[in-house]
């Protein structure tokens, strides 16, 4: 496989020592950053996840902040979730629509304060089209990337961890609810969230200076808790039918497609740029959404671009992330598979590169 | 160094196929997509370059397609630099500013009619501020990223292997001008420009079907021309003062300090909107300004962040990229200079990675 070649473009992170240290094997770029997909190996990174706990670089997530009067304003123009329940020390999952529904991210928004938020982004320069909103309706906030980068604590070990470093009361917080810990003199947001399955942290490290402290921080207490580093893994995050914004999805689908539905509030969203064009999908109801697969046989290779669903000659669907998962034994994926075949139980054939696979649409995940 | 994961989300090209069987080496990530960025060693394909002629897949140059009535407001807005004079035909290098001033990209306006442009564009989601912008201020636009992958075609033998397949109609194209040629009964925009010194053309391949097509036969119709795959080299656009965004500018840089004042007309660029924040800039002029920069003593290691230029204890800027040229037999660099240190033959130092070294601060670039 082709060498990634590294530029100050592809920007390191306040963790990128300690990932060097640790041995990474393969990146990808996110948010024009680097992000490890791999050290030992993804099985053995896959493993490790689900026994003990991993410290992942997740900088990449990086944060568009909105300050100011209309800050709420524009959150909700944003996205057809209604925010008004919201409550600061609060983490939403928010879709972002353009005017005609189409998403262009899928963040985490976290809210701060009741004129401050943060958005944690998937892999879109997400600030642009905000930036864009704000200047065009003439809004009064301050949008700006701070010095923030999300460190991740993931694992069914990473509540023994994260209070060995910000005591007890990191046990206390809820699921998509955050506190302010202190570190290092720092009060830092510290969120019950992350991209697995497995349970932990966000860790919202503000100031890159404190970046590899941290780090040596949990890697020293987390010695006896056979603590690595880790990343995002693709099996895991297969099985748990977690969505990778560019892979599974793209500005062409709309939430419903990707069944994300049930975080939109389309009819109560006032304000939201892409209302219009969603109430009317809402009406009619989405012709092809996302399914897990099941794909029989051999491992497949890896899934670089959309593999054709096919039911005889007719195309149903595209796959756009497949791995081997050694816990379930077979090939777990993700389709965008149309309304006729999406079905639980419905055979199809997956075009690989390497030939054509059964497969299987289940409506439900693995984990 | 460690190997790229290639997924869905980092888009393969229509040429990817050429790509591979060329025998890329090593792989970056520009608009979410594979940009080749060495085939047999960066030094032989930098002679290469200079000497024969070269087929670049440089489909992440991806297209913002802006059409309607309000076309040619809405790119004024988005400039500092007065677009009246421009023709259908043209292309113009047209830095891209917010309403600070900050570059959000620096890419190629490419006036097809009088109400449809293409923007191609660097490494930057410019389709988001675009799209907020036109939504922001209800413009009569229709915006996307079409189906168009730009294949580059660089070297001293460019025009002779381009008119084998494209006519003697090639060679009347003027710099930064456009021809629509004929290929497999496709009409397609050809124009005289490309990230080289080394004169050339970029071809706008619209429909991917056709890219392996081209392809394939700009490498039957060149092989007496030695044609060989190749990609923007890092070596040769040093040399050459050409900038990469994300590299050697960000959004925190105005187009005065980055030396594209040539190409605003901040007075005259009315509805642009960054045009007060920038007739500020204008009037006191910046205080740190791109300059070539030569590193002297041994080669210095890839240059993946940015290099602290110090002028004793002081520092004076900082070097965003650099490599060892052969034919100059020394370092090239570039970067950002301080007012105070940027007259030409200024001795300063650079901190690099592996030591310091002395270094010349320089007001013309090396081609």
């Amino acid at each position: 496989m082709p060498q990634i070649a590294l530029s100050r473009r592809l920007r390191r992170t306040p963790f990128s020592e300690g990932v060097e240290a640790a041995g990474v094997k393969g990146y990808t770029v996110y948010n024009h950053m680097l992000l490890p997909t791999v050290f030992r190996s993804i099985a053995e990174d896959y493993h490790h996840l689900k026994q003990a706990v991993q410290v992942w670089d997740v900088a990449c997530e990086r944060q568009v902040e909105i300050r100011g009067p209309d800050a709420a304003r524009l959150m909700q123009m944003l996205t057809p979730r209604d925010l008004r329940p919201m409550v600061p020390g609060q983490c939403y999952y928010v879709p972002i629509v353009d005017e005609t529904g189409g998403m262009l991210n899928d963040p985490v928004a976290v809210k701060l304060d009741e004129d401050r938020w943060w958005i944690s982004i998937a892999d879109s320069d997400l600030l642009f089209w905000v930036k864009g909103i704000a200047q065009g309706y003439r809004l009064d906030v301050l949008i700006d990337e701070p010095d923030v980068s999300p460190l991740a604590v993931q694992g069914p070990k990473a509540d023994d961890l994260m209070a060995r470093v910000f005591g007890d009361a990191v046990r206390d917080i809820r699921f998509f609810r955050f506190k302010r810990l202190q570190f290092q003199g720092r009060s830092l947001v510290v969120a019950r969230s992350g991209y697995s399955k497995q349970g932990g942290f966000e860790i919202y490290v503000e100031g890159g200076d404190i970046g590899m402290p941290l780090w040596n921080a949990l890697m020293e207490a987390g010695r006896d808790l056979d603590v690595h580093a880790g990343c995002p893994n693709l099996i895991e995050r297969i099985e748990g039918g977690l969505l990778s914004y560019g892979n599974d999805m793209t500005d062409d689908n709309t939430p419903h497609e990707c069944g994300l539905g049930r975080f939109c509030n389309t009819t109560t969203a006032i304000g939201c740029v892409g209302r219009d064009a969603l109430l009317r999908v809402v009406k009619e109801g989405p012709v092809q959404q996302i399914r897990p697969v099941e794909i029989h046989g051999p491992a497949v290779p890896p899934c670089d671009r959309l593999w054709p669903v096919m039911a005889g000659a007719a195309h149903v669907g595209n796959i756009s992330s497949a791995a081997w998962s050694p816990d379930h034994g077979t090939n777990v994926a993700i389709g965008m598979i149309r309304m006729t075949h999406w079905d639980a139980f419905t055979e199809v054939d997956v075009l690989t590169p390497t030939g054509v696979q059964a497969a299987t649409v289940y409506e439900t995940f693995w984990t």
